[in-house]
């Protein structure tokens, strides 16, 4: 596979009152950006939650895919009356709502003759769409233009990552790694902004204090899209953290 | 506390490469939502996610500042050079970004004589910013104009909330209760799509898959600012399951 030494942005737009609400909590954005990263070198740079309210979707559906390469919507897609997700982008982009053929054919070999009106509902979507396919529970996502749309059920929808890799132009990947060290961040600040200073956009350097397992600490992410400005990145940030005499935490 | 019988909403930010990167799962909205809910009557309207760059923190904190009653922002009020939540706010608000005394006051007290320049930085903040105390790690939140700026450590975000409140003006507090039952989504869409007709906006009726302890089945959640509404839809609810001889789970 190609892969264009470019930075391809997606945003991710979850809909749901569920996750509004606080009754449930996310947990597709850490696995969408680590899984887009490593297989595909696209990286994250936004995402919205919204409630299952048309306007509000409409809206941030154009904006997103205004402003990024890709937009991943999750949730909304099932068979009931708060899915509105499929009827709200085809709106969005003024594309009939219609049932696909093919999204309508698997349904119905799924479902045999336990299938229903609700059912054939999750078969509807915007005019054109492309099928991606859903290994555990048949009901597909689909493309439009740069929206892909996913269920929100965490189960199913890693089960249908790989069939959204053929329609995503892969990005430079990201390399990063972490350094853990036994101090509070003000200890350090000083030094790592001077770094970041040198490797100005070439590097990005994160500082994340943690308290885990009775110990205080901090943990200092770098990510470039360069192995070697990454390496030479992390030997100034190794050097300053033994000049301050500071343990470096292993396994944290 | 006198609580109007009104919808008050809120926004999240939060800011932080670490939560696009996927590094680091967020744990602040479910608590937030939950917290400003049973406390203030408060719902989360909109949640958004954006990476530590200046311009970005701004244009998210004036749109949702203008669209919602509140905007809580998480994430980057810390030392080092990562962390400019508070200078992005005080130019997004066209304020001066200086020393709050009574904040530095605080550091000072907290620090003795370990006081630095990174530490120092955490007193820096929009002009006439009013504190939230800060009892587990000294560096308070702020609040200016409708922009409450909390850490992003979710231990530390949760020992200050309660310094938050009387900041906060209290909306019509939300009900809900939950039905768990041994079904698929689309065997109570018709029904459930029915009830939520009658109801309209009175009543939000959710429906969520769920796979848990092997079991396959249906959450269906209502919520409600009128109690007498939320228990005339359980009803109904209750009414549709039995007609259709479905097991409610308990317990689940």
């Amino acid at each position: 596979m190609m892969r264009k030494n470019k930075k391809i942005s997606c945003a991710i737009l979850i809909i749901g009152n569920e996750i509004l609400s606080g009754r449930t909590r996310d947990q597709n954005v850490s696995f969408l950006a680590s899984w887009l990263n490593l297989n595909l070198g696209i990286h994250i740079a936004e995402v919205r939650i919204v409630p299952d309210i048309e306007k509000e979707i409409i809206k941030s559906v154009l904006d997103l895919s205004k402003k990024f390469n890709y937009v991943i919507t999750t949730g909304g897609i099932g068979p009931t009356h708060d899915d509105i997700t499929s009827k709200s982008i085809a709106k969005a982009f003024k594309k009939k709502y219609l049932y696909n053929t093919e999204a309508l054919n698997i349904l119905k070999k799924y479902y045999g003759n336990k299938i229903n009106d609700p059912r054939k509902k999750m078969a509807k979507m915007p005019e054109n769409s492309k099928l991606i396919y859903n290994p555990s529970s048949a009901a597909p996502g689909f493309i439009i233009k740069n929206v892909i749309c996913l269920p929100g059920v965490p189960l199913i929808l890693k089960s249908m990552v790989h069939n959204l890799k053929k329609y995503l132009r892969p990005g430079a990947k990201i390399f990063s790694s972490s350094i853990n060290c036994q101090t509070v961040e003000s200890k350090i600040a000083k030094g790592l902004g001077l770094i970041q200073k040198k490797y100005k956009r070439s590097v990005e350097i994160g500082s994340y204090p943690f308290f885990r397992l009775g110990k205080i600490g901090v943990s200092i992410v770098i990510r470039s899209s360069k192995k070697s400005n990454l390496q030479s990145c992390h030997k100034d940030i190794i050097r300053v953290i033994k000049n301050k005499k500071i343990n470096i935490i292993k396994g944290v």
